[in-house]
């Protein structure tokens, strides 16, 4: 079963890779039609699966999230269908353009990767932007959404895949929505024909995928960021930033984690009691390393544990520690960071450009909240996920992180055998073209 | 002993990542100059792999591989590194620059990706290059190379390391070379330490490494190419083609592998047989399938079997079979091919917009050989493998497939609490700013 889905999905993406610009923007207009015209049916199965939520006493912050009905969230999803189709074309952009010799010609043009197997939140409104997302970049993709959502996820692709077969050149597999976790687990081992996995969710579930395919994964399962304090910080700017990146959203991935001081600023009791009455005043818990933590009051601090560096609290917590140089804390970072963002609080700008060229995280901030880390703040207009991988799309990821590339080579009969190194005696010309040329 | 090599490598990387281009390069100057004053040992330790590979009875072609004494082979390994420390600087390239507000800027500079476990054959030059290219990418390598050679890498990398920790600032345990299979096994689970695997030799090799590690691996197990002869192909121009594809070097991986025949021109008889013709001259074994088969005589023509689509020959043979459209030769190669280079030979603009538009490999050739699938070729100065990969860098990689790029935000204490969507009511600017600033 998951082969056939994986499959259908690769055979679509066949045709969908050739689709105009055109062609795959005009679908999302279909699209935005079908679900506008249906809403009342929507609504109705949004309901069933609101239902089912109070029923199994879910959380009201969850069944919030599930409706559909209220704050203009139906019409703003829809927008958001129109937002994407209005983005750029991202497929065939030329990214190298190269003679090779008389009459051979290299490209290099932009690109769909394939097949997206995309897992997701229970957020109804997210299945509308993954699907605008795949088909505006050329991809075909195998959805699968949080399970309080089963029913508005259902009617939603229903739609959708009736709209695409029957008013659009995107084959309806295109966007394939699956029900089960257990089909999940079966379609990670379809390497043949999934080409990238995107796990929206929690460390769990992405700790879980990464360990179970072959499949590349665009993600993240932690997101321990630092601040680091530098001896030059501005300490009012410092509090500022620290307190933010800890409480606007602790829940989130780009929440700051771990708070390195240098010890010069530590051991000035001026600043350490600036630092530490912001994060007391803000409701945190520093959990404070032995060396910092004479230094503090007891209030709102406690022993900081064996694991403290390399935990994510998601929580109003964060480690506290002294650090002795700029050096140490490059070292100390990169050892235990999960490469997602990292920021120096410094007035040096020659500091400042040590830290941002030795730190290894997707982000690497100067005295700003870590909390920017995210790709509507970015300006990418959309985003698919936050990756700390360091090969392919790192970062938020927007449309860019879905695209490939391919090399076009033309020419009027060459052959390698009449150049050298291959036999021959041409010799390759290698001039560089004009990338803005029309394919 | 994995973790700590892998470790060490890693640890060399955070200092490697903040070198100057300056500083980079010139330590390429020091290996020139301390692998040119060790000329003699060197070749001393090369006699003993040849002597080795005499009584091993090996191939002597083999063993002209491994011969650096000769042709030239030592100088110009030597040039090849000089070559690699004069290319621009790959790190720290802007490439996207976005002002999100007053004094909060948002640049996107290529960085290296940290720590690269290469995989290479009996070939003692290469080495040399490898070397080279890891430290003007700024990433660690950890080396394995074919035991036939080992003697010569040996002494090679033993002067490779002293030169780096006496003369330069680049930490020794970036270039580390490691013995056995055993060890590359153990590496393989360093996904913490290491970031991307090169594995280059036998598909075997490729495919094992492939299933035996969660780290990410850049390279291809097969290259299964083919060429399509449109109904519209210049019939001369395409045998010219198709035999320099198969026969200017059999065993590469860009060498072609499927003759797909539009039946239009496959019932052309004239046209047929200077296919026919043109690869048996050239000493090509035909593998035809049933419906060619009757249309061909039968001297250099053999009956395709079962897996005749899915097989890389690495010889004079390849299969031949006939094709109802367009349409249907992008579908097969899709489905058969292995994603390396593909070609269509045609004079239509038209159908070679559609093949080019529709088939999903790293290389889509018109009217041209597949050998030239090749990094000094594509004219990129240097090649580290050929990747069948989708995502990250696909066909030939050069020095730009060992780069990733991280994010760098500097601001001036701003905080994300007072922007809309995260509490406040500021507005993102969005503005692209300069990419050739100096930041």
């Amino acid at each position: 079963m998951a082969e056939i889905i994986a499959k259908e999905a690769n055979s679509a993406f066949s045709v969908l890779k050739t689709l105009s610009d055109d062609e795959r923007s005009g679908a999302l207009h279909q699209i935005y039609q079908g679900l506008k015209d249906k809403k009342d049916e929507i609504l109705k199965f949004n309901k069933i699966d609101l239902d089912n939520a109070s029923k199994n006493n879910l959380s009201s912050s969850l069944i919030k999230r599930l409706d559909l009905s209220t704050g203009g969230k139906f019409d703003s999803m829809l927008e958001g269908i129109l937002d994407v189709a209005k983005l750029p074309d991202p497929i065939g952009k030329c990214t190298l353009a190269k003679k090779l010799d008389e009459g051979l010609n290299l490209y290099r043009v932009t690109a769909p990767i394939g097949v997206l197997l995309i897992i997701f939140e229970s957020r109804p409104e997210v299945i509308a932007n993954i699907t605008a997302l795949a088909i505006k970049s050329g991809n075909s993709a195998i959805l699968k959404g949080g399970k309080e959502s089963y029913q508005t996820f259902k009617i939603m692709s229903d739609i959708v895949n009736e709209v695409l077969n029957d008013k659009t050149k995107v084959p309806k597999d295109a966007i394939k929505l699956i029900e089960s976790r257990e089909e999940v687990g079966d379609l990670l081992s379809q390497d043949k024909y999934i080409d990238l996995v995107i796990p929206r969710g929690s460390n769990q579930l992405v700790r879980n995928i990464k360990e179970n395919t072959k499949i590349p994964v665009l993600g993240h399962a932690d997101g321990i960021c630092s601040i680091f304090v530098d001896e030059s910080a501005d300490i009012e700017k410092s509090v500022k930033v620290i307190v933010d990146s800890k409480t606007n959203y602790p829940a989130g991935c780009n929440a700051v984690e771990q708070l390195l001081i240098h010890e010069k600023v530590a051991n000035d009791d001026a600043k350490l009691q600036k630092i530490y009455q912001g994060l007391k005043n803000a409701g945190v818990t520093m959990h404070a390393t032995s060396e910092i933590k004479g230094l503090l009051p007891n209030e709102s601090v406690v022993d900081a544990d064996d694991k403290c560096f390399d935990t994510e609290y998601l929580s109003l917590d964060i480690t506290v520690a002294t650090i002795k140089s700029l050096g140490d804390a490059i070292t100390h970072i990169n050892s235990h960071s999960s490469k997602h963002t990292d920021c120096i609080m410094t007035e040096s700008k020659e500091n400042a450009d040590k830290f941002l060229k030795g730190i290894d995280s997707a982000g690497i901030y100067w005295n700003c909240s870590t909390r920017f880390a995210d790709g509507f703040r970015y300006g990418f207009g959309t985003e698919v996920g936050i990756s700390t991988n360091k090969i392919h799309a790192r970062g938020p990821v927007g449309l860019e992180g879905l695209m490939s590339y391919q090399y076009q080579l033309r020419g009027d009969g060459h052959i390698a055998s009449q150049y050298k190194g291959a036999g021959g005696d041409k010799v390759f010309v290698h001039e560089d073209l004009d990338m803005n040329v029309k394919l």
